[in-house]
């Protein structure tokens, strides 16, 4: 059976609870819900995993390889400072969408410059909580089209 | 009914035969038709207008206030250099996303600064043809949730 | 009779709808009648053009070699992307003077540069619609002293 | 009766004597009695202060406060370095309109910028003596407005 | 009863021992001792956490929601590299004192930037271990004016 | 019959009149002549086309494709400031030799950097109206190697 | 009798009535009536001082020597501009805190950089009014500890 | 016995499988059997661990002081974003080369930015494999040279 | 008899050897053979001289005063870094054409700045070897048109 | 009788006194009176003036006109913030020759470089007190060669 | 017979002399035998040249093709302004590394860039005359490896 | 008996023929006899050299050491690009004043830096071929001051 890892980084377990207005309300067990639905209807499984570590997320990178078909991430503050996280994904060989909640391009300057998106397969910013949901039909969309 | 605009700015009317490496096979027919079809399903329409002229691009967005639920926007080489597109999707109020076939962040340094970005909804980036049709589900989706 | 022109830029047939808190609530119709009473008093004309399109507004300004005493020139977003406009200006005997109606300096970085300014006799900015009588009242004074 | 404040900075005491080539051939005097004369028209009464010591002109802005409807003010070199200037005209409720004599813009770099701009009302700059009298019409235009 | 957090990053463990001549020769335990001495005389008191890992500072202070009435931060290294830290003070409604032992801005050039003081309450550098009881005594007077 | 495309940028219509201490005494039509001339010493034709508008400029570029064995190309203002352009040479599978009158090099510094000259086959400058007969001369002795 | 000074620089005169937003409430009376109860309780003086102008600023600081323990310094807008002060400091043996009522972190970028902390013993900025209390216990502590 | 610590760190636990083409093709246990037997042959020992946590390698130098000789250290992407560990290898007094498998100045540009490197006794890149060998030949002539 | 010097700089000595997919097949005495024929057939000769020493090109320029009509000049590496040669190319009163075999401006970016070009009639860069041919057909045009 | 005049900047009355490992050990009358002295022998009269307020010493300049030869002119902490006193040697037609008594180049990278620099005569720094005398032999030398 | 080139740069023939504590007490005799003796260990020679002159420099590197295994080089100050060293490194086929006495990391911000580095096979720095020996080392395990 | 070098750098054997508008009339003979009958008077010698190779000015530092009480040195274009100058004047134990003929800071931005300065006594410019007297008293000063 076909699976997305949904990947989140720093703060984002206090979604919904932290800056609202920049953020939105939902909190991160809702955006898990709604991407978990969408993909049932295909057929498909979503796992998720949340941390405040970077060594953590950089471990959950490693693992993925050859269990997932994309994975959906979110990489929060370590979008800006990590290269370590940005050799991880370079090392597997699973896609990855780096997804923003708030419009990066119109906040701090240090919040533009993306270390990870280079290596990802591309990047969706601004949308909200409904920039997880898009991310998951991009990789529908793309598994659809190697197979027809 | 509710309408979206697809707007693609200068030398996208080549696509499919300009460097289909980095922008891919389809041509900007196909991009549309899937876009269609897509909107179709949920009852929306379409249109669509490409042009290589930045004033005509300017005055499309200035005409679609009050007629289009969104735009899907892939300014090209505008996204790049034109302060007038800016302003013009500053003027109307219409959520723009902007959308580009390749991965901006891994070319040339002065393709990763977007000037449209800051005043646009979003931004998708990367996904090929694909994110067309991502930035219409999300504008479905949008607006299922502020009917819901 | 001596005349002047009043030329306008991008996004400004707009004025007064859009941005207001930035860009006032007059509209150019509203803007070019003061500037034409003002004028006539001091049996001047006014001519007015504005253009969207980056290359009429260059043909406009070579066109107006000996015609006008001087040209009213809010560049709007060209102002800071347009090196085309700015060798218009430099191969043409007339002075002109840069408006802007909101005060650049304390907007987006990128507004407080001008590629125009430096082949401009003058600048004005800040002083909202005023600011295109104020230019009017510089050519009439300077008319007048070179009469004197 | 209506009261402005024309402040002029360091080494505009040498004006019409120092670079003529550059800053034109009026004396102080002759700007005053001209700004004057066109504000008596009106009605309206004209004080005037010029100072070498950057202390002087910030304790003139201090004590501007409820006594004059707006500052006509070139800074001359304080532009370029003064953020206690710049604070002084924050402190204080009173329109500030910065004036220059030459075209800042075509000289050296370190004259493009403002440190004062983006507290002032607006700026004038490149139209030699001009530009003062230009500034007092855009007080006397200001001040018809918000009476009409 | 009132309660502080006394925070520490990465290497702050070796306080003493570590550049005695740049950090002073006090340990963290005796510094925790002073501070804790100070906040009991006002009937206050002190928690105190160090760790070398990002990610569980950012959950301390996560955690201090509620709970405490101010944090004595020294984010040592991480002050100027952790963007996820800045997010995690942005997320909790507690003010934060930043405090440096040596005065940052005579060392490297890169110690002179601080990514979370945009968001603290204040910064505190250069004093030495007196840094950390001057900012209690800043929290301490911050309550009593709330108070009177 | 072997064809070249003698493309020209704004402004250059005013060839002759504009500036001659910067760009010379030669109208655009001496120019084509020169340069036709010479082609024809050797059987081959030349196509001529000057626009202000960048669109206009675009789409001469895109419809070159299989009809023209090179173009020599004087960009002007476009050099500096239009992607679009670049992205139209960059389209198309015909080789373009950049041309621009003045040394460029010891201009203003903006006029130093052309964001076309990096998918251009080779770049001319500071010859005055010869630069145009050299890169003429230039595609002639490329053809005859390919065929020698 | 131990002695500190309490300097204070351009615009502090207006405090209390100057952006209160921004710099607090109290005047600079009741600030020095503070920090001067705070240190009588221990059995020091309190000497006060502003000035609009950067000289007098220096001639205090260089009278300084030999007089006090200790300098609190509010350098306000001269902290950006000022190498004479910095040099000032240098040139006598008297240990100066700097403070900053606002938090100068999070406003205009120029406001970030100091040119005297170098020089300083420390910094405290973003406490408001509590900022000076805080120094002159900094001071107190130093004496106890240097004497212990 | 004199003993040296191996210490490596984020995805080097991936080497052998990761990017091969720039990391080449030795897993992280030939590696550590080559240095091992190279060293025996001298009579010293080794000591090697890794990490994809900073916190980790953080602790691992701090443990290192009067244990080791020396530290042979690839801190992989850590290198360009961690000022923490740069302040653990100034803390502790034992010397540490910094080794890189791949040329840094031949890839991205951040990667040729080293933090650590300023505080190391130096530095070896570019020479694959090899470099680890090479830091333990540099560990043994320098003890052989004390000695002698 | 008119006399042209072809003057090349460090390791032009080894064109067709070295790196031919930059530099092409075409060795030094191919290129001296072409230019030499081609100037032959309008009654021209041709010197040539090639070092890899910085002093020895400044003196061949030095020594070329009233006795060459030009320079073609490929400076290699001195391009960038040569002040030396600048001001040399300053002193003598011979007009300079700057040529590089490939095209400079999709190099490294440190090969995009020449320190030369501001003071060389032109530059051609890209076109191989034919830049070298091409402009001694400049040489050759400017005469006839000198003389015409 | 000619004259020279002795200028002397911000904390320049602390000579001797002041940091003497940089500044040396001669007061500022013993350096006067070396000046006075050597001058004196050709017959020549020395005036001298020292300020910590820029206003004082632009007006020391503006009033040098016609009376003195030349001005030694030593800016100290001004050298590097008064586009003021830039504006008043500008202003007066009196050679002034910019002396530093330390070597500006290799202390803190704002002493590199000179506002006023560009509008003086010459430049002499590092030479310690003999800096002054040396610019007084040079005016001296001067005005030899014009007689001469 | 396998070679090695030891190939030092300018002022290395001071070495021992110069600046002993940063670059060492060993003269550049001794650094040669210490690397000939180990080379002769394994039975390979080495060659030795000190250049100040780059052009030779350059031209040792052109001759080394088909001669060394490998290049110790020690460019000293042309590490960081020789483009024509980098080229003539990339023209050859010898593999280089280049050597720094000194941690050129914490020296003045110019030492850090290396022209040279990116065409190298690797770098080593810090390591003061172990350096060459380390070098030497790398040449022959890569040797062993290939063989192997 | 005391001795100077005078030693002068590339292109300043054609001094006086040269740009005379920028570097004077006087050949580099005339300024050798001033400065050579200026030490006789004072009983000391002076030598000249000249080069236009970088290597040989090199080689002429070197030699100074323990033979000239000091350099007098116009490195000229080297000033801006040189690291090995500046190495070679580092190495030795001899002073070095740098004198430029014309004022360096308003002439090219290039010009404005000196790689050499920092490790210079001092710094003369723009005082034309006086500049190269006044440094021979400066040195012919600091003797007798020692001596003293």
């Amino acid at each position: 059976m076909n699976q997305l890892l949904l990947l989140n980084g720093p703060n984002l377990n206090l979604l919904g609870k932290r800056e609202p207005h920049i953020y939105g309300n939902s909190g991160l067990d809702e955006i898990e819900n709604e991407v978990r639905m969408l993909l049932q209807k295909h057929g498909w499984e979503l796992s998720s995993f949340q941390s405040n570590h970077e060594g953590e997320l950089i471990e959950a990178i490693q693992k993925s390889d050859g269990k997932y078909k994309g994975i959906i991430f979110n990489p929060a503050a370590y979008t800006h400072t990590s290269v370590a996280l940005r050799d991880a994904i370079s090392a597997v060989d699973v896609p990855v969408i780096e997804v923003h909640l708030s419009n990066v391009h119109n906040r701090e300057p240090f919040r533009r410059e993306s270390l990870l998106a280079p290596v990802c397969w591309g990047q969706i910013s601004g949308l909200g909580a409904i920039g997880y949901s898009v991310a998951a039909h991009a990789f529908l969309e793309m598994h659809k089209r190697k197979d027809g």
